[in-house]
């Protein structure tokens, strides 16, 4: 395996009932700005889970930041953040709002446009103290230091991650999750399997650990989602979904391997672009990632169709197919489209993004071998 | 699986030519005591490596920590680290060296005598930043707060731990590993199995990723363990079991299931009365307690002995007793005895242990089952 460095010291407070916890993880005498979305936490019970545990604290909030979290409405909430003296926030809801907050941490705390941490690279110095009740697993941002923002005026979504915004703490009391819509689950699901595939369907390194903690996670997916999809009110079930998407991002599977990301970085576009889940791009652009890039991730996918899918007969290439097809129908039998044309995306849009390809000095992918024209190919695939 | 929590601040610097980084993990102007074995440390290169490293500290020494790490020898330290004034341990060595630094850094600061953390349960209320450089892995030490204990002076061997004594970062290289005795590699691999099983083979509570993870660790010691033993210049092979040995203690793979912890308890005892290794006496002792706890441990048993050994066919008693004697193959393969007899234990010694467990209030195993008399007989299972 590679070189690696590895720390990650969120803490998990996991299982049904320790929402009242949160009291005894924030320091007193902080203020605490609670950060939530559009609402769903006031009709579920949640937000007066945290109000009640949040008593004696000074609280103040600041709802409404929307799926894919927008600059604009976060440089409000740093107005919010600067004119109230907060300095501890706590995120209520999915991997958007734990996002957006993340970006509000450090934003407050920056000088000059908040933006250029994400469009220049520009470095987290600081950052406010932030905790998680995780509403939603998906992204994994309940354990990492990584955020995604989309700026309006310019459509533009980019990554941006820092140690020193990982959550001090997060809650994760899997009986939240039952009134979620089924739209979201499909996301989640997909989502955290699209985490593990990044970091795993490369180029192999020797490293069986990693290996077999990335495999246990897709096999935990695809085994518990599709449950939890049929029942919310299977606690079991929503645990161990919960739990493996966290895993699937927290750090530890892509210790000492290469990873990939390209569908990440495609997928971010046709979100920026269209308004498609985020989950929903990733199920799109994985398979013609597969299928484009198989010789160079061929070693990878076949112990990936072996040991997730059973895939152990048929020469390579055939394995390769069915294990893309395989993938596929996960995704469809969670019923979520995998074609562009189920979105209405017109080919008219794969221009647009190799243009924006073509204007960025890096190329995607472990092997740094994907650039403008790739991605178009990749986009053609899936037409 | 059951609520619980995790947190696992502990930095991981892995890989060759890494031990050069320790000096960027110490804050500067701190005094380093630098803590170690038998002197192997000065025959390898990797004392060298680390003295090199701490240029510009200001660095006192302390071996002859030994293996069961006495408390004798480690208040001998206790006194050095006073009246030198030292305010930060680095500890170069395998589990010993760590967990007898780890009883330095709290015994420093305790008020009357520190074994009675060790005897009585006293909270460890303060500790000494503690750092890392691992030459064997084994006890997973590396990366978490706890620490086995030895007082000669009563033959007594205990258990304790604190967060607050997890190391402050760990540097794993594998390159230090190739000068290792064959017979700490042995050790290393079935301590490590032990760990894994202590946490796995229990009552199942739903939890697949825990699951999958412990048998990621059993499955990687198996093919790799005898692969390093037969070229210990295989740098690959040496990472693999290094990153499964830390990654079988290091509180992920126990964290929402029950745990066991007989093996090791009864196995303290054997150590405790004839020095055996302390890995050996696991070695010994498991194959009894899974046998004698058949009925309570049965469908774990079958799923280790499906997923890990692929026994599909007899009935359940068959495929536990299959699974029983692959895992004591699986240790005789390391060249290790796994019978009290090969060791010159007398029969005798059975009724001292048993003697022993009947003047503890607790009785050992996820039930709370194993008492005394249980002890014994899972003891005479092992003749």
């Amino acid at each position: 395996m590679n070189n690696f460095e590895f720390q990650n010291p969120v803490k998990i407070i996991f299982g049904k009932g320790e929402i009242a916890k949160v009291a005894n993880e924030i320091p007193s005498g902080h203020k605490v700005m609670v950060t939530y979305g559009g609402g769903s936490i006031k009709r579920n019970g949640v937000y007066d889970q945290v109000i009640t545990a949040l008593k004696g604290f000074d609280v103040v909030e600041f709802g409404g930041i929307e799926p894919n979290p927008r600059y604009e409405t976060l440089m409000k909430a740093v107005e919010v953040v600067k004119n109230e003296n907060v300095d501890f926030l706590l995120a209520v809801g999915g991997g958007s709002v734990i996002d957006g907050s993340k970006f509000i941490s450090a934003a407050v705390y920056f000088e000059g446009d908040p933006w250029d941490m994400l469009s220049r690279g520009a470095k987290v110095l600081k950052a406010m103290p932030l905790g998680v009740v995780l509403t939603l697993p998906a992204t994994g941002s309940e354990m990492n230091g990584g955020a995604v923002i989309t700026k309006d005026a310019t459509q533009e979504k980019y990554p941006f991650g820092s140690p020193l915004m990982m959550p001090r703490f997060s809650v994760l009391d899997p009986d939240v999750m039952r009134s979620l819509p089924e739209r979201q689950i499909q996301n989640g699901i997909i989502d955290a399997f699209v985490h593990v595939t990044e970091q795993y369907l490369t180029y192999p390194v020797d490293s069986p650990i990693q290996d077999r903690f990335a495999e246990g996670i897709l096999l935990t997916l695809i085994a518990e989602g599709p449950k939890f999809l049929a029942d919310k009110n299977n606690y079991n079930t929503g645990a161990n979904f919960m739990w493996a998407a966290t895993m699937a991002l927290n750090g530890l599977i892509g210790a000492g391997v290469p990873s990939d990301w390209a569908t990440h970085m495609i997928g971010h576009e046709l979100t920026a672009l269209h308004e498609i889940d985020h989950a929903r791009t990733l199920a799109i652009v994985l398979p013609g990632v597969m299928k484009h890039q198989q010789e160079s991730k061929k070693e990878k996918i076949l112990q990936y169709g072996e040991r997730i899918w059973g895939i152990t007969s048929g020469n390579d290439e055939e394995r390769i197919d069915t294990a893309i097809r395989k993938t596929e129908a996960f995704f469809n039998q969670l019923e979520v489209a995998t074609r562009l044309s189920d979105y209405g995306v017109p080919e008219s849009t794969i221009e647009k993004i190799k243009d924006r390809f073509e204007k960025r000095p890096y190329k995607l992918g472990e092997n740094s071998s994907i650039g403008a024209k790739e991605v178009a190919e990749i986009l053609r695939l899936r037409l």
